[in-house]
């Protein structure tokens, strides 16, 4: 199933391209020049409607943060979240499924987030979960030495995957939460997805992960 | 609390060398003696009462395995169990907490399994725990290049804390299991702490991680 865009979207974006971005390419090494302040920088890949992104960007404002999404919908609500909030640290990137060696330079990126990507459970199709080796190989290339993933799924499958995959990519798990709600984690803040989910009581499930050092 | 031993635990331990050591420092790199046929050796670490290891030495003819366990009340269990089935690839080593490297020379070993270890959960007592790595030291020691470790436990703590204690001693994750008797998983053996405890539906937790190439 596709989606409409809501009506308006794409002016909605224009109108606002201080905080959005259609085409990233053009800032790719540059993206200190989109933030008030040069502070580490940050990317969740998938943001959906962007209350995690939002609300860390509020919790955390010693960090710049690159909110990325491909579908129009759920990124127009991020915006919408963005105009009530107008942060400085925060800035959104509309793409469309292209590789993120695009976007942004060797080693400009501290850490990543991944939070409730589609789990792709079919095993056909593992090479379109965002965990497989060549998404963690994009990740890597862009990021700092020994920089972090911070990935959590209320999927088993995919958390059990990942594991693995990470694992064999040459990350180093630093720690696993089977429950996350269950646990002592402080600081945690939850999309609009593991808010609805995690309510029918089923577990999160969350890991952090280091890439090699370069 | 300490159990006292069975009545005539140690005769009947010293009535049956053939299939028990307590000096198992006699047979350190010469294991294969005590076996019908030079074939790889398994060994699991805690056998407690030994149905894992006495089933799998019944299903795998082609695989030689130590069972080592500390309690002697257990490994009389183990005992009596093989001297009913009088397994020649099944030998049994009551050790009292020693260094495994006393028994088994470098590279002796090729696989070993832990299941349902003690969780020592108190974050003081993490040195005890089968995964700590002073002990995974020890099993990558005593194991060819490249062997794995399995391991089992229905301890959400634990499994969390060898995840990432695995990884972090360089070891890779082949695979993960958060609900094994819920898997497709085919060939599991259950303990008897298994069978017990799987009954009351919670998930059973299994991985199994390769060390580093020597």
């Amino acid at each position: 199933m596709r989606l409409r865009n809501k009506p308006g979207a794409m002016e909605t974006i224009k109108d606002n391209s201080q905080y959005i971005l259609t085409d990233g390419s053009l800032w790719k090494g540059k993206w200190q020049e989109r933030f008030a302040k040069e502070q580490p920088i940050h990317i969740e890949v998938g943001s959906g409607k962007g209350q995690f992104i939002v609300e860390m960007a509020k919790a955390h404002p010693d960090i710049n943060y690159v909110s990325i999404e491909l579908q129009t919908n759920a990124m127009i609500s991020v915006l919408e979240k963005q105009l009530v909030e107008q942060l400085p640290n925060l800035q959104l990137l509309l793409v469309n499924g292209a590789d993120l060696t695009d976007f942004f330079a060797e080693g400009e990126v501290s850490q990543i987030y991944l939070n409730f990507s589609d789990p792709w459970p079919k095993k056909k199709h593992a090479k379109r979960r965002l965990t497989y080796k060549t998404f963690l190989k994009t990740y890597e290339t862009i990021s700092k030495s020994g920089a972090q993933l911070h990935f959590k799924t209320d999927n088993q499958g995919l958390f059990e995957y990942s594991l693995a995959s990470l694992s064999q990519y040459g990350m180093v798990l630093n720690q696993v939460w089977l429950d996350l709600h269950g646990s002592d984690y402080e600081g945690n803040i939850m999309t609009e997805y593991e808010e609805k989910f995690s309510a029918k009581g089923q577990p999160i499930y969350r890991l952090e992960a280091t890439f090699k050092e370069k």
